[in-house]
């Protein structure tokens, strides 16, 4: 299924990605937010130069790619947050990029990718198995294959977002809410903040890493998925790399409804002044819920603001 | 017309006023936009708690106030985003706030400025004389008229700014854009960053602080202003405190039209995913007009984020 490795993440590989991000990328901001009375925090990933958290795997792993790995070119497969951060990372090293991304992602994630350099090739979200036209395509030009989540290094890499966390909070957080696809960013927050409690937030009826981290091994989608306004976050399945860093660190989380990714849309627009894309916002929602317990600790990840205008428009004005 | 004090506002005062905004509102960020090939900086004051810069000066005003001036409240004139710091402070320091409003400030700004405890009087914004309404409360209560620019406090603490940027940048800028009304900011800037070249960004049609820069004295509006988007930009004219500072050390700046606004806020949007007033976008939208040169030590204040959902969608998805 996944291109496997037999390196695992680590703290010190956190830690390393930790510096060579701080090299080119200024701490995302850390915002103080009021919720229920209990004054907490969020992580304002969404102000990265492509809006969203992937710039960080992106980074790590394609700069530690070989002169040689780095010649053959990348291939990533994404709905169009880790898309970019690749496609970002790429064209900073000079590297050539393919982006399989499904023909319905936002149009402005689309569009971003190809900006930035990328070939983009599309596929079609139920029906086509995109990991097999990644393949293909790897095969065939001997390009490296970046997964969204199951890689060693892009776990890392995201985790460098606790590591800068922990230095503005002056202490690892009680607790981290975050948004939740494949685990990725919930895997590298664990590794980067031993001490603070991981809780991966995912979209209801979505919530594979939830039910994996239950049942201990990795639970799939079954046919006919729910639908959800999270197109970031519609993973198949965790992949046995997160899982295993996850196991026995991390609750089990929880699930936030359409209705409840949309307040929290709306209040990041009118309190915080902030543009999430529904995925970006589902740890907030899950904070706004009351699902999850808050304290002066807690921090918040927003991981992500690619939406389109008119989306966030009907969201906003409460028409969608 | 304005309260008079003979206190001239002064670098030592930006100095002092900076570390008392230190000691309780963490900086905002800086964060880097490329704008025509040119990579240049944003300050997103619209991250403030209140979403606009105006709590600088608010806290730096009221902190200074006696007990005896504490006692008998404070009163002040605003669109809204100075309102809100005026009440914002007066709430933290437990001193009873009356903001003397438009009846036709964006709906966020009038429910926010009495979420924050203030009492809120409406005036109508052509016709009736707000500095005329705000002396009477003042007479009748012995309360403290905390001026939306001509104030020493308020221009010493809106140009603390500054005092952050320059420790952001590691030096204080080529130039810093600053969206402007009555010229509180764009004076404090100026006192702050000596060696920056200080340009005012004014609303077409409202560029009374730039005629009065070429005046070398005050020019008032005149009958029947032309509309504008910018709310939060339409001061009938500058103030004397305020020309004084920024004569000799400021261009006259330029003005940007509605339309140029709209798209400085819809970039906000899409690249930077930040919620801009028309107002807070002045700046960017003469940066991004071509009309002010930009280098990479170039900064564009982004001043406020205060805005009606209905305002913000029509203008994102290009219906207004």
């Amino acid at each position: 299924m996944f291109q496997e490795t037999p390196r695992l993440p680590s703290r010190d590989g956190v830690l390393r990605a930790a510096e060579k991000i701080a090299a080119i990328l200024p701490p995302t901001p850390l915002l103080p937010v009021e919720i229920g009375g209990i004054r907490c925090w969020v992580k304002a990933e969404n102000l990265q130069p492509i809006g969203a958290f992937k710039i960080r795997g992106g980074w790590h792993r394609l700069t530690d790619l070989s002169d040689d790995q780095r010649a053959r070119g990348v291939v990533a497969v994404s709905s169009g947050n880790h898309a970019q951060g690749v496609a970002w990372a790429a064209r900073k090293l000079g590297i050539s990029a393919t982006i399989v991304m499904p023909r319905d992602a936002p149009q402005v994630k689309l569009d971003a990718t190809r900006a930035l350099g990328a070939e983009v090739v599309l596929y079609n979200r139920p029906g086509e198995d995109r990991e097999e036209v990644a393949r293909k395509i790897c095969d065939a030009s001997g390009a490296t294959l970046v997964h969204a989540f199951a890689d060693p290094w892009v776990i890392e890499g995201q985790g460098t977002a606790g590591i800068e966390i922990t230095a503005q909070l002056g202490r690892q957080p009680s607790r981290i809410l975050a948004c939740c696809g494949g685990g990725g960013l919930a895997a590298g927050l664990s590794l980067a903040c031993p001490d603070s409690a991981i809780v991966p937030v995912e979209p209801f009826g979505w919530d594979t890493l939830g039910r994996s981290l239950l049942a201990r091994s990795i639970v799939r989608m079954g046919e006919n998925p729910p639908s959800t306004i999270c197109d970031a976050l519609q993973p198949m399945s965790s992949a046995q790399i997160n899982l295993d860093v996850l196991l026995d660190r991390s609750d089990p989380g929880v699930a936030v409804t359409d209705a409840e990714v949309r307040s929290a849309q709306r209040l990041a627009f009118s309190r915080l002044r902030l543009v999430l894309e529904p995925g970006g916002a589902a740890a907030l929602a899950a904070a706004l819920s009351g699902k999850v317990e808050l304290d002066e600790n807690t921090v918040i990840m927003l991981t992500g603001g690619n939406t389109d205008p008119d989306s966030f428009a009907a969201v906003i004005t409460g028409t969608h």
